[in-house]
């Protein structure tokens, strides 16, 4: 079967793999769609991050070169002996993070965590081993590719869920990307009144309109971003979130929160910042963060997008072919901000 | 009467004032003892940080020259027309902080604040006029000296209180200065199964101890901090509190915290820090702050402090006169480790 396997950096190719055998606790899934995530531009742009190339995985034994792809949907084709809850047939949406499983459910990912489609073999590709406790039941009825959507959309659940968002409250979103427009989402699912987008695209602010923001700010159309901000909020937000990873949207985040709100860091930084402590103490905002997403938040997100509740179907730009993975997908999101989440159909494999 | 005023920087002078004229809504406060605070040395070597030097305050009205000292207890000397729970002869602590009172009181120190004794005349002096509403009553029966310590020690209670410690749960205290060994008395107060505090100076981690630490590190005797930390509660702590206000002992704190644990930043930092957010994220360890203290845990501490549960006791480490307030006083506390809090005895003024 065909797959999209990284070798090094810059150096991933479209070739014939073997599935390997299947344990007996794992499923044989025959993947729908898969999308590519950031961690993906990551892995071929300045990789490796995440995967494992001197020694295996400590989690999952996987180790380069695999098949990348940790954000998918599909049917199950096959099952292990030791399988008791799924059948073949049945639709399913695959959380790829696997863990220690040592703490409790809330505390699990702090251990250290790994990816199915990072540090062992994934999903672009047309059939995938998943161990049975990675898989969730889907509507027989519900999109395969809007499913495709959920893990990512699990990000964004676990952000809002981070932030302590109560209903009714109001929130910044500092960087529309991909993440950061489900952010939006997530926040009007849970009943956010003011969602208010910052970013510099004007694209991208569009996405955020239409996926749920009720607001969107460009800092270079306004002489000062806050001020724009506590026009809308005059108290400043309830919760916001820095979902840009840089210093200024950072410091941004606290002056936008009102006094014992909230600023979750979504973003993944990529050095260090020059932070006063002080304008901490002085707004009185807390600030916590925000990785992955526990057991819990991957199945009420299941929940969430299957039932319609979060809307992730703009988020989707484009659905494209795994042969052309690399010019239509990761070349596309690399050089074109009107890009969110794009998907490789793998239906047709 | 003899006052203690601030001037200018190193420009502190003990010599001859007037008390104004009391307001309606104001007693007169016949000062008993009067606390010398970390700010008040701020204002003497570096100052004016808060003291308003170039137009009167805004909250308060007051201006320099004035009489510092804002950790005071004292008994009612005279009471204004418009007075109705308070009487000539009693007892009382005084909550030196003013504010805007538009905000409910958890944010009311958010929306900007005043002190008596460094915006307005305060408590290094016989007499002090100060509003009702910033009076507590205390038992006749109750040490007017340990009661001079109730400011410094609602601090300790407010960051306690930031920090959501709970019954039985585990801290750590970056910094034993006077701060610092207050938060370890408030913290067995409220029932810390373990309190660790952290500092170069051996004879502050014996006052730590003395105030409530079960267990103290100094960094300079151990090859690692963080493990000598774990070794004595190997999850890490519920809740960190950073006393000591540098990069190390910020880093250290987050360290020392177990995933969803809360580091408390008590401290107020002289300049800004290289600060990683990934160390926050990977670590799930949140970051709040604090700054004075409510008005409900200014009350709750007179009731705690009063009572006995916060043993306040061992903080204070001389008494002096104060005519003496620059040599025993601010030269002592600058240069001599071995201080925590030493009160000014004004009985005798």
């Amino acid at each position: 079967m065909k797959a999209a396997v990284w070798h090094d950096v810059k150096d991933v190719r479209v070739e014939d793999v073997e599935l390997k055998p299947a344990k007996d606790n794992e499923v044989v899934v025959r993947v729908s769609y898969a999308g590519i995530c950031g961690s993906d531009l990551h892995e071929y742009l300045e990789g490796p991050v995440f995967i494992p190339v001197d020694k295996p995985d400590e989690l999952t034994g996987g180790q380069a070169p695999l098949t990348m792809g940790h954000e998918f949907s599909g049917v199950i084709e096959k099952i292990g002996t030791d399988v008791t809850h799924f059948k073949v047939g049945d639709h399913v949406s695959i959380n790829p993070t696997v863990t220690k499983g040592v703490s409790s459910d809330d505390l699990d990912v702090y251990d250290g965590y790994s990816f199915i489609g990072l540090s062992t073999d994934g999903g672009f590709t047309s059939f995938v081993n998943v161990p049975e406790e990675n898989l969730y039941h889907l509507p027989e009825d519900f999109s395969l590719k809007l499913a495709a959507t959920i893990e990512p959309t699990a990000v964004a659940v676990q952000a809002i869920k981070e932030g302590g968002l109560k209903f009714g409250e109001k929130v910044v979103i500092f960087g529309a990307g991909p993440i950061g427009v489900l952010v939006a989402a997530a926040a009007k699912a849970a009943g956010a009144t003011k969602i208010i987008a910052v970013d510099l695209s004007e694209v991208r602010l569009n996405k955020a309109l239409e996926m749920g923001a009720t607001d969107v700010i460009n800092p270079s159309q306004v002489s000062d971003t806050i001020a724009a901000i506590k026009e809308i909020i005059p108290n400043g937000a309830d919760v916001s979130f820095e979902v840009a990873g840089v210093q200024p949207t950072f410091e941004q985040a606290i002056d936008a929160t009102r006094a014992r709100g909230t600023v979750v860091i979504v973003s993944i930084f990529a050095k260090p910042i020059a932070f006063d402590p002080m304008q901490l103490t002085n707004a009185g905002v807390k600030l916590t963060s925000t990785i992955a997403y526990s057991k819990e938040t991957f199945e009420q997100t299941v929940e969430l997008v299957s039932s319609g509740q979060i809307d992730v179907k703009p988020v989707i730009t484009d659905v494209i072919e795994l042969d052309n993975i690399l010019s239509d997908g990761f070349e596309s999101l690399t050089h074109d901000k009107s890009q969110a989440k794009i998907l490789v159909d793998l239906t047709k494999e």
